[in-house]
């Protein structure tokens, strides 16, 4: 094991908040004199998991306590979802099936497996001991905290305020999480920082129950693509785990320099000296930010596929974007003389763009050529022949025209 | 039966609200065209019963229900009371067991029983259904209020606007008083008007239940006998259903003339009709007030006791007040010359009095008599011989001084 002191220094590592450093410390000495490693739980959704980059920040600190040393327990809360929207007002929050539940967990660990040593991750659900509680423990568990207390929660507190409805049983999600920790004797807690407050109930319930309180650590929540909103599914800003070798590098290529060395704190396994080091050199013109770039896309779609599927994304990339040259696996698409390229290109063709006025749009920008050309006019027929289409930055297509 | 119209009349008097009085014809017509009973629900505190006359007022109702033919239920909510104070805030508050619970049942049916009949009686306990609730059926239970219909209670709503604590359990048992109008299919709950929340919520949730809501029907809270606030123990201004005779009719002999006709209303079988005749007997000075009070305070003690003890007790009060004679059942008093009189009424001695200081200044006030005649100084000694000692208005004593 490394020393306590080395170990904290890894574990702040792009965290946000520690509660507290000083109570982490005396843990991990603890731990380090007697040679038991600390418990350290995460807590996750048990709806169908389908991982992005922005899940696994956390996913990469339970790593760091792995490498450490130390029992990650990944925690499935399947208890509530097994229970789904009791209200009924939420349709497609139904109540999971035990079936599901497992069905899920299997699907996460071939997710997370991938960051994770599974020799020394336990998985957990708690439904395993919420389902025993009685109506009177559940009364108990919900004595320990009050109305204003529960309010102080920014998320309870702005609808309050908002007037927008708060069901009662709301106030009882908090609690099943803080008393899952009581139950696994979590010594550490991770968490995004939007889940702050459900941590710190978690100290306080394991106080009550004569524990010593668990640390709460929070991750920051990732930005996606754009830079500046939380990566989510919904905003389509997202780098699934299991995209493609070549979608996963494209995306990574996308963004800007900024978010990339975000990424490098965050993502990444380099050292913080070696962040560092590459940040200066990219600064100083040593190193130009591209090549940067193509590192942490390496070792991104490394970490999700294999050593062999980065080389020859990284090679596909370049092949298309940096020699601009037109790639080798380009969809062929059959038209006549009579399709107007403006069909080739929207739904009831190739569908690289969704409307005729987005295509459009695109070809006042300049963003669409036929054989490296920029094309204004798409409503023009191309005569017989075979082209190479590209739009946007990243579809390509050869058109063959009879 | 009665016809539902007149059933209505009766269910009517004394009562503060009933929401609805339409539903609540419904319900009684439906009833007695089918010749079915309705299901009359009034829950109370499994802590050791000791009744006075103001839970009797709602008990009185439920006997009005009885005798127009339906069917009550007397249910004890006994679910809460097994858990005690979960916040370990309130030591007096402690767990009872389930040997409590059933002891105080019994205690509860002697007291009541001598208002209800027995054989047309249900007594029930809400542990029988609360218990086999599991953690589930408790989250969905929660689900179906939000906390700011919660807030709107007058009593939390005050807490919470004073920042005085409510711990979120407190949530739940206005919600476990509505489901077990769920579990009971009640047709009507009575409460005080402190209770009208509450028996709206079992109509809420008798609703969602797809069961027809049930009638609330709110009782006036009995003043206690000094007329203005609430009948009570901690009040010390309560007449116990469990005190003597004498004890209960000087107490009812000691209210002023307003509050006689409000327990006529509230307490007496009396029709409206008779009251009201009363009523103008005594305004137009055809009946003396005391008369009438005590034909009140013989209805109460008939009740509790019997019409013997009804009897006597007034004898022993009109010989005590009414003739100012000294009572036949005295207690004697032994005492030697060197004997205060202070010490012989107070604590070490007939304990009439708590205090020194109270003896003193009830002898100021002229409220201590020896043979008859006003004491003031009572750091007095007496001289060998017997006495008739008289501290306030109704304690009196043979004073033996040898």
């Amino acid at each position: 094991m490394l020393k306590p002191e080395e170990q904290l220094e890894q574990i702040r590592r792009g965290s946000e908040e520690i509660i507290s450093e000083e109570e982490l410390l005396k843990k991990l000495r603890k731990a380090y004199e007697s040679d038991t490693p600390l418990r350290i739980k995460a807590g996750f959704d048990p709806t169908a998991p389908d991982l992005h980059l922005g899940h696994t920040v956390l996913i990469q600190k339970l790593k760091h306590f792995q490498d450490l040393g130390h029992q990650v327990v990944f925690l499935i809360g399947d208890f509530t979802g097994m229970i789904g929207d009791p209200t009924g007002k939420n349709e497609t929050r139904k109540a999971l099936t035990k079936d599901d539940v497992l069905a899920n967990a299997e699907t996460y660990k071939e997710q997370v497996f991938k960051i994770l040593d599974p020799s020394k991750t336990e998985i957990a659900f708690n439904s395993t001991w919420m389902e025993k509680m009685t109506s009177a423990d559940m009364i108990k568990l919900m004595s320990q905290y009050t109305v204003a207390q529960m309010l102080e929660r920014d998320d309870f507190s702005k609808r309050y305020t908002n007037n927008k409805p708060i069901s009662i049983h709301e106030f009882l999600y908090p609690l099943v999480q803080g008393y899952d920790s009581v139950a696994l004797k979590s010594d550490v807690e991770l968490g995004g920082t939007d889940q702050k407050f459900n941590l710190l109930v978690g100290r306080d319930l394991q106080r009550n129950a004569g524990q010593p309180p668990q640390v709460a650590l929070t991750m920051p929540i990732l930005e996606g693509l754009d830079g500046v909103q939380k990566m989510s599914k919904s905003l389509n800003n997202y780098i699934g785990i299991t995209e493609s070798p070549k979608e996963m590098f494209g995306k990574v290529m996308s963004i800007s320099d900024d978010l990339m060395f975000r990424y490098y704190l965050l993502l990444s396994d380099r050292t913080i000296a070696d962040i560092d080091q590459l940040k200066a050199d990219v600064s100083e013109g040593r190193k130009h930010p591209m090549d940067a770039k193509k590192e942490l896309a390496m070792e991104i779609v490394a970490r999700f596929h294999s050593d062999k599927d980065a080389v020859e994304a990284k090679e596909g990339f370049e092949q298309v974007f940096s020699k601009r040259e037109n790639p080798d696996d380009m969809p062929e698409y059959q038209m006549n003389t009579e399709t107007k390229l403006l069909d080739a290109i929207t739904k009831n063709g190739l569908n690289f763009l969704p409307s005729n006025s987005e295509a459009r749009r695109l070809a006042k920008q300049g963003g669409i050529y036929i054989d490296g050309e920029k094309q204004e006019d798409i409503d023009k027929c191309l005569p017989a022949g075979e082209y190479v289409l590209k739009v946007g930055k990243r579809k390509f297509a050869k058109l063959i025209v009879s």
